[in-house]
């Protein structure tokens, strides 16, 4: 049975999978990311990681059928040198080439942690047997990846899926982009915060301003704190309408933090959906949440090896 | 050498061509579509139309190696029943059935005109060589059409590439579609049109108050007259950068009326696109007017045919 080694690397943690074909993850190791200037001991530490899942599963090196990478952005793709926002100790980091180095002539694999999400949901998760998939991610950021025709649809740069930078509100505010108005602007976990903070709401724990916190305030009846989910909800939900016009999508799958915050952000999202998607085709494509959790980036990074004809791609 | 029949379907012309896989047109038929409520007599017109076109070919039906067509939406994909909005006279109308019963057991596909586009942009046009293209019309409507992976792309009920109906203006005008503020809702020729007159501009002949009219005005100093076509500049620019953002697009190819105001439509577009597009891979994406003028139609509508790889697809 064919195993992989899947790596998903993030700001906050590194975790380690040995996975199978069924989808099963053997063995696992997770750190959290070391907070340092230096890269080497980055690298030292998903190396140890990635041990530790092996020795779990036990499984070799030389048994293994590759290695799938999900690391947060940006990245030059498909060469897989990464400088990733939130670690600032890589800076075009070469963790392909690395990688490669340590485990051979395997393939080795590394793509935006968005774009494991979509194929790990469309492997394995909410997505599974849909032809035309979007799974986004509503967290620090706003990420996605997009499923087309059955396949991982890349982009000319590999940037394709970059959802969070639809334009929602022609003259909204600036965005880290360098652009205004993009939907990661309004609706991030960290611009929805701030957003309530500048009008007014007063969190229990000033050094918790968080989502987790906002969205308990929310529904124990705070009206700011509501607004701002709403807010960000009707944001998504009117890009969602946009995406499913222009590819004719069956699925949209969103997870992150933001989605936890109950009705109060999927209630707005569902209406705006409604309100902008009313021809057939486009009120057809199903909203649902996002289905594997914790794993997502684990599993679709093991399926950009596991299935090449969907999801893989080859490297110049 | 393979030559297929193409026609071309629309609410003022019904083309016909022969068209080779050089993408030659090697006999033509035209004529404006009949004005009338009798589904036959349109499909006679359109039956003498292709008879045209192959006389001046001088080839026979025997000799066809399939028809492909583009005609208005919406249909039935890939089933090919026709209900185009501008022709009354055709309502579930079996096109494709009706054609396969002429031409024998020929392949014959029908798809809507803006995927065409996009796919005679992409075959001969100001797309080639592109992997990923969105080829889009500023018209009496707003459509577009997606070449995704050096592919047509399809979507889940042949609707993909509907960039008409992306949110530009999350509080804006209602759309035909049941929605509101999408980009066909602002920047369509009508609506530019409407938009000037409902300002207060007033057409040298009250007869004739569209899109020509409107950018004589323009260029000629009306102030009305500019920031209309200026807001659907604006409203395509803001929507191509939504698209290049999602899909990592090499080249956006733009056609249709309004294209043809100049400055005064293609700078606001630019700035627009400029302002909300900044990374990368977003300012990489050339956005260029579309090339093929009044024989892309014909031209997608046989690479249907011709290209079954790239631009193909099975009628189950």
């Amino acid at each position: 049975m064919p195993v992989v080694l899947a790596l998903d690397i993030g700001g906050t943690k590194l975790a380690a999978g040995v996975v199978d074909d069924a989808g099963r993850v053997r063995g696992r190791g997770r750190v959290p990311t070391p907070v340092t200037d230096d890269a080497e001991a980055l690298y030292e530490a998903l190396l140890a990681c990635a041990a530790a899942a092996m020795r779990g599963a036990t499984v070799a090196p030389y048994e293994l059928d590759g290695v799938g990478v999900a690391c947060g952005g940006p990245m030059r793709w498909p060469e897989g040198s990464v400088s990733p926002l939130n670690i600032p100790a890589w800076r075009d980091f070469p963790l392909r080439r690395r990688l490669a180095g340590e485990f051979g002539d395997r393939p080795v694999l590394v793509h935006n942690d968005a774009v494991a999400l979509a194929v790990g949901e469309h492997w394995k998760g909410a997505g599974a047997g849909s032809a035309h998939l979007l799974a986004m991610t509503v967290s620090t950021g706003v990420g996605g990846g997009l499923i087309l025709g059955g396949r991982l649809h890349h982009g000319a740069s590999g940037n394709g899926g970059h959802v969070g930078h639809l334009v929602v509100e022609p003259d909204g505010p600036p965005c880290a982009c360098g652009g205004r108005g993009c939907l990661e602007a309004i609706a991030s976990g960290p611009r929805t915060v701030a957003r309530a903070l500048a009008e007014g709401w007063q969190p229990p724990d000033p050094d918790r301003a968080d989502g987790t916190a906002l969205a308990a305030a929310a529904t124990a009846g705070d009206k700011v704190a509501a607004a701002s989910l709403a807010r960000s909800g009707r944001a998504v939900g009117r890009a969602l309408a946009s995406c499913a016009h222009l590819l004719d999508l069956e699925v949209a799958a969103v997870s992150g933090g933001l989605t936890q915050s109950g009705p109060l952000f999927w209630e707005p999202l569902h209406e705006a959906f409604a309100t902008h998607a009313r021809m057939e085709f486009a009120t057809a494509c199903r909203i649902v949440p996002a289905r594997l959790g914790a794993d997502t980036g684990l599993l679709g990074a093991a399926a950009f090896i596991l299935l090449p004809e969907r999801y893989g791609w080859t490297i110049p």
